[in-house]
């Protein structure tokens, strides 16, 4: 699979799942992982799905806009860079953000995402 | 130097750079690296500066929002994500974008860009 279409499929499964069943998240994180969420830093599989669930919105769907991937140097690692819109349930106008990952190989043949940068983008 | 006091001196030091002498940029980058534009990948320093000197525009002012940084696996590699806005010299409204960087520390104790991923944020 090459490169691009490997970020665009670990996207779409990213957002689907964040949409549907943010826990399921979880399987995606391991504990050297980190997220900056809007500035705060969250470490590890745990910690990053418990600030997931708990933000302060039930349902959202996410709009992908653009996905940009490039190696990252390590055997097999990618960075992934997305554009897009957040839509909250009852609110009226979407949410811009952007967000990078850092996807590492795992021992089975997979990814997990070792780095995870969300922001927020303010007109 | 912690980590998030060199990341932010990175982000002066890199924009401070293309707003005053874009081609001075060519430091910065090395063979290996990388720069995704608006999609379109370039691979080089010198294809990159080529790149970046060649937009069509002649002034222009960077500003900084946020910068979140984290380190990326590789020794003293670190991950840096910026979100700000860019002014052009004749136009009325500024530019949102959102870039990151992969930093990879060199044999002389600084850093060069080893992936750049930048994208303007339409609304």
């Amino acid at each position: 699979m090459d490169p691009d279409a490997l970020a665009k499929a670990f996207v779409e499964h990213y957002y689907s799942t964040f949409d549907s069943n943010r826990a399921a998240l979880a399987n995606l994180y391991q504990e050297g992982s980190m997220l900056s969420f809007e500035g705060q830093k969250i470490q590890g599989s745990s910690n990053i799905v418990a600030k997931l669930t708990s933000l302060p919105f039930q349902q959202c769907h996410h709009s992908i806009t653009t996905v940009d991937c490039q190696p990252s140097g390590a055997t097999s690692a990618m960075l992934v860079f997305v554009s897009g819109n957040l839509q909250l349930a009852g609110e009226q106008h979407a949410l811009n953000f952007s967000q990078m990952f850092h996807l590492m190989p795992t021992q089975q043949g997979s990814y997990y995402v070792l780095n995870d940068i969300f922001r927020l983008n303010y007109a």
